[in-house]
């Protein structure tokens, strides 16, 4: 299997993740403003996960684009994050209907922790692949930490959404705005060395 | 990230917005007339908007051609425009259940003024990377007036709902007519430098 | 536009059409035989229907094949053909779900019939492109007229089923019986010439 | 057509299989734990079908790059495929919800039987392009003989649901650990001759 042929398969899942989303979006029968109100939470829980799904889907064009050969120990790591990225659009509907029940908040939390572990294995897999490049090495074991304390965070999330659901959304908010802002960084490198 | 990869993601998305949006066509429990005049208008609506969606596929696919770098600004540029269109299935089948609510009829119209202006903040980033070339600028700077205008248009659509639904549908028709039109001198250009 | 363009995003729009069907299968609430005999036509219908749209998917294949230059045409042809190709999971689902109903027979042959028309005008373009290939033309003239018999087979079958829809199901399992059958020839006859 | 165009076709269809499968699973109303227990079920069995799909996956990828010629009876042969593929997600939500009616755990043995033996008859034509290759002939014959065991074991777990559904689940579960094991030896066989 070649790489281009991983990414087009993932690329085809995720670009399906990211769109199915919207079905969840249902008109309301009445559209008054309580109707109107209904939909609001629904609508920022997609426009969230759009986001987290969007960078997820950069994060992971950069981390196929240092792929060596397709072992199936990757093989099985791209499967599983694609998984738990599957389940994003059904633990964002029920966040979007239940926003102010625990259980929902948790459940999302947990979602995108998985997610994000999913992603500290793959990239595991990856630097094994990359041993011998010292530079990658240090670039990768710096994404790692990243990745780690987002995963840590999302799993933080979880009994705090017993607290207060607003710190678990603080943190849901948080870790994308972490990761979207060095994107800048991470993308020029990238053209660096292609 | 490559011009193609971009390409191919965003078509990916694409395609399933144009085609997911005929999943909120219910087929009618009993087949009666009454149920099928209620199809009516859902129809319609699904059929203006395949005409926006792909409409805008044709510009966003002239518009990659003339990428020449993919920046982090450009990225991100295209997923909001992205957004925005994943969004069209959902205010479409909100009109097409409520085509008498002006409520419906503003959000069709704020819909579209969003991606139209998402094209705009796209297409902006392009006339940077494109700052040297002149011919170009000036194709650019026409088809951005006309884009401000299709904006400016839809959020006229917004007040006017609630004056009468039928001025707001007629904008709805007129802008893809007025886009349909010169597509083919814009082809014919595309053609000419490849 | 280039033709591997024009023949990626038909593809994935085709793709989504044929998988999207099976939504529309809803597992019933409780698993008694005369549930599964209410899942039995859906089931059949959508079994057609798969049929048809991969006659439709191949036909269209040894379509693009042969286009020279994507005009804008030809770029809206085929968008028309999209078009009603993604009204076909509407129709089948109302097809499975009223079977008895003629409403719904006729809907489902009006479908098929643009479907067929849309595939008429788009070789009608094809044909304008290949004017000076004589063995083209003949073949391309043969390839018309069984369309067109299978356009004016499916308007039959509007009128037929409010007089037996036993009939108009005949034709629908004649047409794609047809197409079947000389595919092989088609096939031989692209692999001869690539 | 080529070999890549049919490939990009099939990785469509089961990207959307895959993908759609969890828009099945249903948020519920009031997320109370009765409520997330009836998920639960739904939830595995969407984890099992993900599993076997992205297993199928794999399988079609290794057996498509054997493929010399795209000939009818293949291409029709993959087309059967998928379509007892793109029923997976109807019979993963049936089971799901009625994971206790053996007709539910039948239904899904069926299919993946139905799958399993699409998978046969594919490579039976792709055998009979390789007659001359001594050595991919006997790796042919090794993999016919563990498709056709798992066909046996999907259709044994019919009749064995009405005694027990519990042995239908251990055949569910056994047959895609009998696939994941032997994963590795393929692909490192894939990457000794590409």
């Amino acid at each position: 299997m070649t790489t281009s042929r991983l990414e087009a398969f993932s690329d085809g899942v995720i670009a399906i993740i990211v769109t199915i989303m919207v079905l969840e979006l249902r008109a309301p029968a009445h559209p008054t403003w309580a109707a109107r109100a209904k939909v609001g939470p629904v609508f920022l829980s997609y426009g969230l996960s759009f986001l987290v799904v969007a960078i997820m889907w950069v994060n992971h064009h950069h981390l196929v684009h240092a792929v060596h050969e397709v072992t199936a120990r990757l093989l099985w790591s791209n499967l599983n994050l694609l998984f738990w990225m599957s389940v994003v659009p059904f633990v964002t509907d029920f966040l979007g209907k239940n926003y102010r029940q625990p259980m929902a908040v948790a459940l999302y939390g947990l979602d995108l922790a998985l997610c994000g572990f999913a992603f500290y294995l793959l990239r595991m897999e990856l630097i094994r692949q990359n041993e011998g490049n010292m530079r990658m090495a240090e670039h990768h074991a710096s994404v790692q930490r990243k990745n780690l304390l987002s995963v840590i965070l999302y799993l933080l999330s979880l009994p705090l959404a017993y607290v207060s659901i607003y710190a678990s959304f603080a943190i849901f908010v948080l870790i994308p705005a972490m990761y979207f802002l060095p994107e800048k960084k991470l993308l020029s490198m990238d053209e660096g060395n292609p």
